[in-house]
Formats: C-alpha cells, structure tokens, sequence
C-alpha cells in the first residue's frame, strides 16, 4: 500500500509515507462521504484507460460542487505514485494494482478541498473472479429511473465516495454464498454492479444498461465496446431485464482492475461458457491495453 | 476543533492532537463512507441525550455489520474528550458543540475498524437557524417506502458515513435561497431533513412521520415527545403529507444540536408563529437537558 499524498489540492505532490496517518478527523470524505473518487489500472508499470477515467472525474466533480479538479496535477501526482511504488515495491511490479484518486470537499474546519492516491495490488477476491467467474444474486436496488431528473441531489451516475450501501450489498451476498450483485430497478431494468458495469453478450452482439437509467458510465465498458465495434460487433445500451440476460449466451461484470469476471450464475441460474468467451476477454484485456 | 483519538477500537482512548492527522488514506470511511456515526449536544460541559444516542448506535453498527461498540469504552472517551475541550477551549465553555462518534469500518489494508470523536461548535448557520428559523424547499428523496424490508443492504434507518446525497440536497437548498430541505417519497410521504427530525404542531397535538417510512429514528424528537406527554400533549408518528404540514400550526425541524428550528416557510408558503411555539420551544429546550 503506498499513498501519495496531495494534501491540499493545488499544490505540487508529494509522497506520504503509508505508515503514518494522511487524513485529518474532520475531513468531509470521512464523517460525510462528502467526495469523489476513481479506481484506475496499474499494470505493468503504467496507468490505464488514463482519459475516460479523468473526464468522468471532472464530471463527478461538477456534480458535486466541487472545484475543477487540475488534471494535469493529477497526472503529475499518478507518475510520481507509479514511480514510488516501482521503488517501494519492486516484487510486485507484475501484479495488477489499482490506482485510486480521491477528492474529499475538505476539512470540515477549513473548507479546503483534499485531494490524495493510494496504490494497492488487486485483491485476492477480484482476481479470484477474474480467473474463475462469479456466482450472482440480483438485488433491487431502490432507484427510480427518473429520479435524476427530478432529484439532482442524489448524485446519480456521480462516483462518489457515499458507497455503504454497496458495499453493504456486496457483504449481504458474501452471506448468502454469492461473489457478486447485479442491481436492478423496481421496474426490473438491469443497472449495475456495486462496483462494476453489466454487459451482455449474445452471438457477436454486446449489450449494456443504457447509463441514462441512472447508473454510473462504465470506462471498461466503453473502452470494450470501441473495439468490439472494431472486430465487427455490434454493441447497444438498451433497457435489459434479468430475463434478457439469462437468455443471453453470457454476462460479464467489467471494471478497471477485475477488467472481466464471467457472470457464472445468476440468482442460481447457470451459464455455460459461451463460444465467444475467449474473444470477450480478448476484448476485455485489449480494453486495458492503453 | 479537537479530536479524541480511539484509533483501533477497543483500545484505551487517548487524545489526539487536533493539528495532526489522524486517519490513512485507505481508511473505509474517507473511500467508501463505510462508518457510522452520532453527533451529540455538548451545552455546559456534559452531553446530552447519552443513551439515546448510544442505543442507536449499536443499532447502526449492527445494520452495517460492524463489530458491537464497547459503549463503555464510547463513555470514557466522550468524558475525555469533554475534559480536553474544557481544557483547550475555557473560553467556549457556554458555545453549545457538536460531540461527534465516528466509527469506521476500518483501514482497508488492516480490516481493524477505526473510532474517533471530534468536538466543534455549533455553526453560525445551526444557531441562526434555531434562533431566527429557517425557509425550507421539499425534495423528493426517491426512497420508496418499503424498500428497507426488501433491500436490507440500503441500510434505511442506520445513521452511516455515505451523506454525499443529504449534503447535496443541502447545498442544492442554499443555491436556491433555502436553509433547508425536508424530503418527501415519491408517495407524498414527508421523511426527514437530511440532517434532522420533522415535528408538525396542531393544537397542543405533535405530529412526526412514522419511522418505518425508511427515516432515522430522531433522538431529540423521542425526548420531546417524551417530555409533550407528560406536559399532556397528545404525541403521534404518523403518515404526513405537505399539505398536512402546512395545515399545521407550526413545523419544526429538530436535531440534536439544532434542537430545534422553526420552519418560516415551505416551498414558499408561509407559517405564523403559531400561539404554541413558544411552550414547542421550551420542550425543545427541556428535551436536552439530560
């Protein structure tokens, strides 16, 4: 675990030693949720996916108010992040990590934004998922699909730092004997994973929840679909139900650091590996190629 | 601002030094909002409503599976922390101030949950809003009402860390030249502010929603109406539509360090100052002596 440390946001980088504390007991990101964050690739010495998880940053960002994030400081703060763990960390150089930005509103008591990296290998779990698939339950989620509109406050398609209750879904389906959840709306449209996009695929065609049903834009997911489309695929966000995907030839949750984890079994329904897996995940890890 | 450090719980509370961090960067709280919390009034250098809040804590804690806070250990920490804050700060010693429990699911890279308590006083905006009373807009939450008993995982009920929705409604309210929001479900039910209790006064009647509408229990609102009854007020939770609001003599937001503030106006209509508020605002008062 490594932490470079932006500690207030506008200035230059600089490293912070892991072992000792970074965060004051009044940050916002901490008593509140009050922030935004994005978990980027590391691998093989390098971030990936670098643009679309920098724009959809800025766009959480403005979401919440908070001020412009300085992309070029934040490109600055990841090379030196990269270039500290290599050092730190040289026996790790060939596992996938995740390279996380946070930006908090700031201390409660000074207002000013904080912003910070952590680097950390990829768990155990999410590799775990990535080799063998995951077992999934559905579970509502509790979003009206027009709630966005109408209720801008709840920050819907914002990567915010407010994930209890994902991460609450994730704990209820460990204790149930799944790996993983697919969220879906009252109206039964398929949405998301707590930490991943859905995507669908039957014969050479790939499909994906349309993000304006209030889930968050997926940077694996529109990096795949780019190139499926090169491979001659065709790729659609529509409105899919759980019944579309168990009629699919496969499903996959995607995200930057598990890249693909093939969806094994949906609420006890189960999938055989499709012809076109091996071409998916091709897909997948060219996704993570840039 | 101080902060009383029980920096891996379970452990003897000691005091941190307010201008040091005290949290890593990969602590769950700060990158997840995975963490709950209570803010107690401190008047006079004792809090106030101890075991209120203490219940619902542990109630909160076992919402989100975290380990049972030892509230012994929460007690002499919040008595240590109330005798540096005396110390630090005598001459704050009549400033009413925000106790606030943090406990953390932990540091990512440890698993080890994480507890801190900080003290501040309240802010220029609480007190106005107590002293001078507040313009309120109604937001719609898009909570559906029965959503807790489906999805246990949305964590209805459990006072968490993730408030990045409650704090953008409320900036959303200043944008538009409102203190405050009272939220409603997409049924017309009126739920809560995003940091308070809604009580509705008719006759010597007081009125708040029901808590199984997916709303936190209030503290300062059970003590209330506590104190409403022995004074022989009749006291109901029950279904509260706007319109029921602003049939009502007065409406009042209550919070434990607020206590309460009288509601001007909502959503452009205007209240009277009704004959019972000024006996509304003595059971307030009364509500946190203990």
């Amino acid at each position: 675990m490594l932490h470079a440390g932006l500690d207030s946001v506008g200035r230059e980088p600089r490293v912070h030693d892991s072992s000792q504390p970074l965060l004051f007991a009044d940050d916002l990101a901490a008593v509140r949720g009050d922030g935004i964050f994005e978990t980027l690739m590391l691998r093989g010495g390098s971030v990936r996916n670098l643009d679309r998880h920098a724009k959809r940053f800025r766009r959480s960002a403005a979401m919440l108010g908070l001020p412009e994030p300085d992309l070029d400081l934040w490109g600055r703060a990841t090379d030196l992040a990269v270039e500290e763990w290599k050092k730190q960390y040289p026996e790790l150089a060939d596992r996938d990590c995740g390279l996380r930005w946070v930006l908090s509103r700031g201390r409660e008591s000074t207002g000013r934004p904080t912003g910070w990296i952590t680097v950390a290998p990829m768990s155990e779990e999410v590799e775990r998922g990535r080799r063998e698939g995951v077992k999934v339950m559905s579970a509502e989620r509790g979003f009206r699909l027009d709630l966005s509109e109408r209720s801008p406050w709840a920050l819907i398609g914002a990567k915010t730092l407010s994930y209890a209750a994902n991460m609450a879904a994730l704990r209820y389906a460990h204790e149930h004997d799944f790996d993983d959840v697919i969220f879906i709306s009252d109206d039964g449209a398929v949405l998301e994973g707590p930490t991943s996009t859905v995507i669908a695929v039957s014969d050479r065609r790939m499909m994906t929840p349309k993000t304006d049903a209030g889930i968050l834009a997926g940077t694996t997911q529109a990096s795949m679909f780019g190139i499926a489309r090169e491979r001659g695929w065709e790729c659609e966000e529509r409105r899919l139900t759980l019944d579309d995907l168990k009629a699919a030839d496969g499903v996959w949750l995607v995200s930057s650091v598990r890249v693909a984890a093939r969806v094994l079994s949906l609420d006890g329904f189960e999938f055989d590996r499709p012809d076109t897996a091996d071409e998916v995940e091709e897909i997948a890890a060219e996704a993570v190629r840039e």
